[in-house]
């Protein structure tokens, strides 16, 4: 592979930019990375790891002369970070972001924006439960979603040559309207990561009656919730404050099933539960041949190994 | 390791009873293993794949000298099993059950025991979402806890001799009064599972107009939760008919509990979200310090493989 962009300047060091970085590297995508976080700790632990080529103590400097901007910060910082770095943008640069919210971010980096200087905004469908700059792997990015949702006054060039940068670090791109993003996603993500949140809340009430156990017999349902209950407090915050409207329909429309299923259990409706779990095992199978996961069995799990890098 | 029981009965073919049979061959632990299922396609399958040393066409048949018989089957019909089989046990026999509901399986089969027969009440903590004859492997229990709730007047032997069968078949055992098992799983598993149904069954909605982006762009969040709602509708329907208290109690805890993150979303209340975020991120570190769990992040997993048998 060759280089795409001469200098890409990252915003946050976190856990997406990190695998960004380690990805970039391995393909050899970058002519140099610069990058940048708010806290000095998270600056001195890249270094360590020589996360990036530089890592600047401003995000003025380390914007300077790149081609490529790439904000991944919570969701709530974006229009602070753009409205600091604006005046130091080179002309031409494009300016992406990946944050898991798009009209928010939209409303709040855009009235920032420099003349000729691109912003693309896009979000990777990709994660782990950990944070910060040491829990990025080259891999992250595998054969996932990294939607885009450009402005319709995006420069088709610009976005011909962020997507081939998104697609040689092993990502799948698709474009679409930001408000639809923040639906779909409120639906496949932010949902699920509140209600997991909630469930792991209510265990710890019950933790506190009955000493340690519902941590040690955690089966599997209690142990892939905790998982997802572990994921950035800071990031899940901004989500939720941010797709709003979104996440609050969907948690109505959740609940409101609830209450059928729960119904159905106190009445002992034994066939309305099995019609119900039939039809949500066909979605399953649904996600299995779109390709986003795989049918070896993941319950019973032994310490597997960390994903190739 | 040596024969620990001369011949195990297993009634119903499914994950858990597969996976016994591959664990007892690997560590040669019983010297005949027979087995039965209900529907004749699952005992051909068994057949085919030499799951059992002998499959057979009757339960009555498949305890016959058998001085272990384990059962299997749906919460909901571990009553009728038994009481088919009793006539038939050897004397002596031990009989458990893997069901994850603990009470009322007792009262479903204790009437139907005949004098000098042991029942010893089981369930082991693993599981996939995979179900059938073809889903076991014999590594499923390793490292897993296994539940005992035996009765006051079980036979310390008795209880001796499954404890050193499940040992060696790689689980840890530990014993509980049966209503406080149902509590400890409406936490850690039978809520957790209605919880992931319910989600999945709003996404499913969702779909219909959304056409498959809800499936194509399923994040990590929605895919853990399929993964769990991908489970054999038969017998949750059973967990939650047969554990309807517990669950309807941890399920009302759960509503109030989602109601308050949903408030704190629509009034925007950061820190309230920031702070109980940050909470249930030390409940998952409990976890994995109580060794239940790996470190290794499993959001953004590549195709893994099936676990070493």
């Amino acid at each position: 592979m060759s280089v795409i962009y001469d200098r890409v300047a990252l915003i946050g060091l976190g856990l997406i930019a990190g695998s960004m970085a380690h990805a970039m590297r391995a393909g050899g995508l970058a002519g140099e990375i610069t990058g940048y976080a708010r806290s000095s700790a998270t600056r001195d632990t890249a270094r360590e790891i020589g996360l990036c080529d530089r890592v600047c103590d401003s995000a003025a400097e380390t914007v300077a002369g790149a081609d490529l901007v790439v904000l991944a910060v919570p969701v709530g910082a974006m229009g602070a970070v753009m409205a600091e770095i604006a005046p130091h943008l080179a002309p031409g640069a494009t300016i992406t972001d990946v944050g898991s919210v798009k009209q928010s971010v939209i409303d709040a980096v855009a009235p920032h924006l420099p003349a000729g200087v691109h912003f693309i905004p896009g979000h990777p469908l990709a994660g782990t439960e950990h944070s910060g700059p040491r829990a990025g792997f080259a891999s992250l990015f595998a054969n996932r979603w990294w939607l885009l949702t450009p402005l319709p006054d995006t420069d088709p060039a610009a976005l011909a040559r962020l997507d081939a940068l998104i697609t040689a670090m092993g990502a799948k791109t698709d474009r679409m309207e930001a408000p639809h993003h923040d639906l779909v996603l409120a639906v496949t993500s932010h949902a699920p990561h509140l209600i997991a949140y909630t469930m792991v809340g209510v265990a710890d009430h019950l933790r506190r009656v009955s000493g340690e156990e519902v941590i040690q017999y955690s089966a599997a349902g209690f142990r892939d919730f905790t998982r997802i209950a572990a994921s950035d407090p800071t990031m899940w915050r901004d989500v939720f404050l941010h797709n709003k409207e979104a996440t609050l329909d969907i948690l109505g429309r959740f609940t409101e099933e609830l209450f059928v299923l729960q119904r159905a259990i106190r009445m002992g409706d034994g066939p309305q539960l099995h019609d119900y779990f039939t039809r949500t095992r066909a979605i399953r199978r649904g996600i299995i041949e779109a390709g986003q996961d795989t049918e070896a069995p993941d319950f019973g799990r032994t310490p597997g190994a960390r994903p190739a890098e």
